[in-house]
């Protein structure tokens, strides 16, 4: 039977969507099943720019819309983002070394069949509709969470 | 043999909370045992506001009682927290989506047994009596903690 | 068969460094088998004074080093650090309880034989050489990692 990692990805950071999504590329590269679970901050991982709508949306989640990071690259760094100039920085070096930016690694994660899922309360406190993220993502509640998490072998808090 | 979920919630921040205690309450709900371990800044969320002393203190202690949330509706948000604005605007969209606050899913989870742990060095550091926080808090230290969650099926640092 | 307690050591702060060492230490007093993984800012808490270097390093890679934490004592808080006013009032806080340093605590892990792993990609792109972290570390990748979490009883990402 598969080994099985289930990642909670609650934190909207560029640095650590970037660790949450190395670990699922690594395990999906290790041949094991991978889940990933995107509650508050961390759907905005799953925002792309085109999909952004403001219909059928109250006031407030038209500006909470618009304030908040669109997509992987919109991301700020958990720490020494420095307006995005710290950002702009580790951007670089991660260029020396030929590391790809976070965008390639959500790709690459899609593509090896990592699992998305999608908390239905964080998305509906922030008015983001389904068709707004990514398409393969299923809207699911805690208790799947948890009982996906029950059968893992490991279980990360991001 | 019943489930177990073990929870550290470290963190002091009202939406990290907020997930932690939605994840306890669906445990219950589902039939699982959970454990919460509050440490460092999480203890801010098991104060109440008429229970708070400053009897054998020492001057620090008095000051960081006093400079720190007093309770779960006190705590701000770990992003745009905006002095209160952006939290303000979040719990009036959760308002719009009939979302309880973090104060009624505390009140769900001692109502339905999840059993609360303090950490000692923590409390004592702080300057934290037992008789600040609620109750049923049993007072431990790191190897009570890691015993649990030797013998629990999910492990998260929130 | 020993039980497996395996940390991944994300964040660059004092508190957050502390409660894993705690952890860390305490795992190893129960006798367990403890492996930290330390990916990004948690690199920060293996740095010391006096093996930081310039040599081989590009522009960025020496601004980044001088503008970062140097060692564990120089870890910032996550919250209340006030440019170090916090942290200041905490450490005596911690003193006036007899709670050991953070630096006692990484001492105590490494005499206790806890294992020390740098995550590759990490290093390369904050350009911190093996030379300049404690001589225990090895440096491994993230499959390196899953491959050890998948076999531990406690995984944790801090």
């Amino acid at each position: 039977m598969k080994k099985k990692l289930n990642l909670i990805m609650f934190s909207g950071d560029y640095d650590k969507a970037l660790a949450a999504l190395i670990l699922a590329n690594s395990g999906k590269e290790l041949d094991m099943d991978v889940s990933m679970f995107f509650a508050f901050w961390g759907l905005f991982l799953l925002r792309s720019p085109e999909h952004i709508t403001s219909e059928s949306k109250t006031s407030y989640e038209k500006i909470f819309g618009a304030m908040t990071p669109k997509g992987p690259e919109d991301l700020p760094l958990s720490k020494m983002n420095f307006s995005g100039l710290g950002k702009r920085m580790l951007l670089d070096m991660m260029e020396d070394d030929h590391a790809p930016p976070l965008e390639a690694f959500l790709k690459g994660a899609r593509k090896k069949g990592v699992k998305f899922y999608g908390c239905k309360l964080s998305m509906e406190v922030m008015g983001f509709k389904e068709e707004e993220l990514i398409p393969e993502l299923e809207v699911v509640d805690a208790k799947e969470y948890l009982k996906n998490a029950i059968e893992s072998d490991i279980q990360l808090f991001i």
